[in-house]
């Protein structure tokens, strides 16, 4: 089996076709969050790929993509507010249509990434559901997931390939930087509504030059949603407050947030988050005379039931459109957020 | 490296504890069909494993098990009639739950499984979802598969492992036999809504020794739920006629059928299928008067607004019962159905 | 572990050599079937990549490519007629080499995949060998299958990655048009030789606009290869009758739906079929006085012992050399079948 | 092919030979840490397996199991203190030998999970060095992981497999119920040095029934190893300080904390801590006149030089030993915490 | 989400079945060499388990178990001489075979591994077939694999998982010790036939306490299967020579240098190896008048057409029984050779 | 769900941005071997990527790449001389860190690959850590490796995809046939210092068109690093001999050699290899008066105090950067070597 023959090795190349390359950009998206979606593909100049998205009486779901996607770079657009297990096996399923449909990278982009607070086993015999997330899609085709502002930072590491960890704070602080008089920003001070979120709180008060204050609070381990404010942090009295969170759900622990920065003399309250889950009943808690105005961002869709006066929509999807470019001409994310992601 | 020490070796066994081996079969089950599951229990004489299910208000869920389930051959019951999502969501997370918990085994029992319907690509860029559902169940955790009467045989293929596939022709079998008089079996005609489905039918007028018949339609392949009766191979005037199948979804396929073989001047039409979806408008359409009486398993749960008078439910947790004893006490599922599995 | 070096994130790109890429569509094939490999690579404009193939005193193979493949984009072609061992352990010996010798992806084409018959357990303890072959297709190398005219469809979905299924009716039906004067067009019936197979039928019907007609028939299930034919269903009286199928194997199927077929008053019996395997003793079998004509592809090659007169051998390899230029050049498959694939 | 023997399916089982199972324990270790791994065995009742590690001159290392392990649920207990890469490489060949020596179920005991600290991604194009060793533990063979006081609970999450989590604060909290007096309880405030652990310091002061207080610090992060304390959140004039994290590195940030603490008037200052990794200069920072006590486990080996007056060592054997027990006889580690884990 | 209930974490074990647990081993036999399989039964006290393999007229192999094999130990057996890619693709079924039948373990017993000279890449674009070997084992569902003497140590390294590499260096050193007469032991001298080899001929010169005489013959790299014999290095004069190899293929090499011996004055020459792949024309070969007997053992079966006067055949089977009872048993496979394996 | 909607199949191409793609080879290193690695960047033109590589006091490594490397074709350079595991786990490491990058194919440069020697089992229960190695590369996101004379050639056989494996002796034998005289080149032989690497010397005698002698020694299976050499075959009298073997790892084998050589009156001996490990105390053991002159290639550095008049060290950069471009260019590596590779 060592034998050889002598003149067996010809060092030309094979036989064949040869043509140049070209790389094909395309984006489709899931039934969640069209507007974001379409939003998206106007930013990058194209449109979305035509896709047919079908739900049988059954509950079942059939995703198509009308026309050939063969050798693209595809990027697949959801966004996982609720129902969200409708969003993910809808997600799931195009994936593996756009697996078998022959792209040649998929992206799942994920502005808000789902199942993203249960990213530990808080007991025994409890899921790691973001994990399991991050295997489904990876299961399912994925070979690189894009986020925005993931509740931890540790979610990156789940997946087994790159994640692009994109950043809000740019599109929260430029509206920040022009809605506040110079009399506001001279009162700002910036509050983390809960002890394990003061790190996000102090990067923003070294953004704004704004001192911090801190909500130490203490939840009750026996009873879901109920939080009681131990205390403030800092000095509110006269302040304009501004209080930073990754996300909103139901928004009770902001309302009551807001509420002790009021008690204690706090002369406005901003809110501001990334990602508005607003399960009910945040809508209403939202409008609480402690609240004086609330900036989200679109990650999450909002009907207009979840909408209210004091709510302030900021669009994510320039921000989604700009990584989803540096991704596809090998460029660098990183230095979207000057080193910071 | 290569160098040995000449005494080195020592035979005896190394230094430890030693304990003779148990094993323990635990039952569990997601939120889908709780009495399904609390009978197949009680079959194996022993209860669920208590089980936590929280759906938050955001729509995700979390699934934790009170007990512990270490060491344990876990069997994980789920229906998955509507919501399929759901239902498919919450079992990925109970499986990635009792990997983490340290189960030893984990079969997945799906009397009924999700998406079998769309086991091919029927046309271009659309996903392969019962394949998809195999392999989220292996990434989630699970070892083992069960279900009923697959829509298609090859679906087992789709699973990396070991998969039981069950079929219940015999528990529909036995309640005819009981039920039909003399009169009827004599005049018993089995019949194929489908010519796709003959050969299940053949199954039927082999075991029954009846005669069989064959709807030949066409469907119009632009207009979805639309089918047309073309014709009827065999006699059917004066039959008692059993329309066969493996599932009812939306009934519009057998009740059509139905009116044909009534038009046809059939005598009686009898209806038997594994599994209800009964999607709407199925338990309207299946009060037709061209059907007489409509016999299904409860591997869906049925809620009162889907039954109807003229339907028979036969329980399905028996057979599950025994294979799930067989499996664990390595005992043999193919004997079951001597030798048909 | 969290300190930064705040001037050490650069934005320029990394320093490197820049090319632009070009890509290389080559087409190697094993020994099976020389002629078909030729006849692909002719189409494409191109010849088939030069390679060894040794075959050792004991039975070993050794495949080596010849001349360089890295970064290629190489199609691997082999039919799997008998003996499909051997031809199975090439291919993988040849993906094994593909992959070491960095070809950049590469495309097994099993014009007839093999081992598709046992696309399932027909009883408890079989292999499902179809899915073994798509996992040892991975395992070897290769990323990507094309095949023609699957025997069940679910095969795609045993691959885990892109299946191109092409389909050889257009070729046949091509012929037909040709072949059949108006007179016979006028009498011409479309037969399913079994009832698992009348939706192949069916879609013929539909291209010829012929009427369609069935053999019922019950294979006894307990002695292999006897059929028997039980009726016919639809007119087949002076009718120039079509039976279609998707393979043919021993032949004896094929020639007692003819004999019956005559015997019901057929004028004249033509059979297609795809995938011309003709194990002993079909191609005796297939000269009987029943059958007309036989009209099959040469996707497995067929020597001169397995010829007959009224044998008619339509090429498949420009409808594969069309699917690879489409795959190389992310254009589309589907596009070739008109929505059908 | 489809054809079946009807005879051909048998009841009865297979002949084979049949024994009871037994299952055995045992307990290896690699070179990091001696006399704990000789503790855990020792409160096992049972000793650890003679195992050869040799290190060849250069520098490459060997393991090998001097008696069979063939069948053994093996717990291969490993600290990984420095030189953490040689310890790291030592374990991955301990698992590839006791993989390819046929072990049955293999545990990676790091009472000290290695790389913890790099847990994301700080900015662009770091690694996720907590996840690598996940997957380079699953890689070499390891089924399982056991680990005390994981820097963050998210990396049970990097682990495809089952994780036992520890806790010493157990270990630690009765330590400090014998050793204070009454009139120190009455005194007592539990501090948390970092905003980033409040949560930890808040479950102390829970279990010792003490008030909080908070040393916020910021970082600049541009400054390796360098923390700026700003202020205490609190009281803690007068108050015996108990200053708890999970572990201590080179002592910077806590020797700061409890300067500023008896700055602020605190009466003693007391140091907890799981980890106590002290890289130079740890062991003389950690004797400043501010510290009046530290309190440690051994998950790390303390050498001589290491140690000092007002260290105390306490064994985490005990713990280790006992986990393993309810792993190995499937019982419930979650138990062992009251539902904490 | 963190939210817990109080009382949820009972202690107590999960409801179910418990039963002590038993193993059981079984065996079962590809085609290649059922007098083998049937013997290491007979040692193990067993017999087979009844299995059907079956032929189609097209080649393809259907293989399937006639009893229940779930839960068991299942010992594959299989021989590798020609036709190899048979035994091959039939060991392959046989395993998914054993997987989809819910064995518990696979082993694949290998007495001579298949394709083993192909171990690495001896020019470029070559396979390396040995890994391809193993590889496919472990896809079709092989958990462990034995062999006997493998041609390569390496080829252990790329199975992932245990190989039980056996040595039948005892049982012919038995025979040796028994025939060979004292005054024969006297003149014995042990020969490698090729410098490759040396090492295998030292240790049975150690065994036997007899000198060393080595072939140094150089292969034209050019021309297949000839070999150029330069010269004997040891005194060879005068001796009883005990050329020594692993297996003996077309026996070109074996001949020629028996050749050699006798031409240098060898009184006597015996040629001792494992594997007698006997490819033609080795039986003739073999019989030169320069050969004065040739011993082999029984891992590849020879047909009365490859043996021949003075050919010696050792059964094997009690060493595999031997081993198979270690494994299954938890004993130690490496006891059984000293410390060599 | 088998429906089609006749007009949804668009033939069209999906909408988006299409880009002419580019490819970018770039070279980043780890710590172990600047010089080499700066030299390798030089011959390709260009510059190593700007890497930050960090040593915690811990021991624990952090890298970085400090510029985008997205979309690149990047060589990851280290030699693993000692301390090997440092640089493994930096290694691994930085394998993370780029395939977290996004890179977009990754090769590992190992000009000496780790662990080479551990290629098998030589006893039970020890590890193959070649092929450890090689998981481990891949599992932390190696695509394909390229490495210089493999002390084993089957070690390309351990990596799951393309090995480049080149071959020093080109770049010795220039050397050699530069450096010696007519009249040495008359006088020359080749030796071979060890039984199992006579094929090596063979190699050498081919191409130097030199006799060939070979020492055999017996290493005594007990005592580490001992050897006894037994005897010269051929002749050395008077002659330049020639000692080449691939490694010198701490020089015991080669100066004993070397004495037996001038003991039995060789007039020269040179010895030549290619990876110069030179582990304690090989730097004094090479100056013996029995050894002229020593050449080696810098596939591992030599720091100063290894070093020693006679040594001589050739360069190895040029040869991997010609192997590089090839991989990167999509040439060939074989024909490097004239098709020995």
């Amino acid at each position: 089996m060592g034998k050889k023959k002598a003149d067996s090795d010809r060092s030309e190349l094979a036989p064949g076709l040869v043509v140049k390359t070209k790389k094909r950009l395309v984006v489709a998206a899931g039934s969640s969050h069209p507007d974001l979606a379409h939003a998206v593909a106007g930013h990058l100049g194209t449109e979305l790929v035509p896709t047919e998205h079908r739900v049988f009486a059954s509950g079942e779901i059939l995703t198509r993509f009308e026309v050939s996607i063969r050798g693209c770079d595809i990027f697949l657009i959801q966004s996982f507010g609720p129902p969200v297990n409708e969003w993910m096996m809808e997600m799931l399923i195009m994936l593996d249509a756009a697996k078998r449909a022959s792209a040649k990278r998929i992206t799942v982009v994920a502005p808000y990434y789902p199942y993203s607070r249960q990213d530990k086993k808080g007991r025994g015999r409890e899921p790691i559901s973001a994990r399991l997330v991050a295997d489904l899609f990876k299961t399912a085709g994925a070979d690189r997931v894009m986020s925005v502002d993931l509740h931890a930072a540790q979610i990156q590491g789940f997946f087994d390939g790159p994640v692009d960890h994109l950043f809000a704070k740019p599109v929260l602080l430029e509206y920040f930087q022009e809605m506040l008089s110079p009399e506001d920003r001279a009162k700002l001070t910036v509050v983390s509504p809960d002890t394990g979120r003061v790190r996000v709180a102090d990067q923003w008060s070294d953004s704004l030059d704004a001192p911090l204050a801190i909500i130490h609070k203490r939840r009750d381990p026996n009873v879901a949603n109920q939080v009681t404010v131990n205390d403030i942090v800092g000095n509110v009295a006269g302040r304009v407050c501004l209080l930073v969170d990754d996300m909103i759900d139901t928004g009770g622990t902001i309302v009551k947030a807001a509420q002790a920065l009021k008690a204690h003399g706090a002369e406005r309250v901003i809110v501001a988050a990334t990602h508005a889950v607003f399960s009910a009943p945040a809508a209403e808690r939202l409008q609480d005379v402690s609240i004086d105005e609330v900036v989200v961002t679109d990650t999450i869709p909002l009907p207009e039931e979840k909408r209210f006066p004091g709510l302030t929509i900021l669009p994510i999807a320039p921000l989604l459109a700009r990584a989803i470019k540096e991704v596809f001409e090998d460029g660098s994310v990183t230095s979207m957020f000057n080193g910071d992601a």
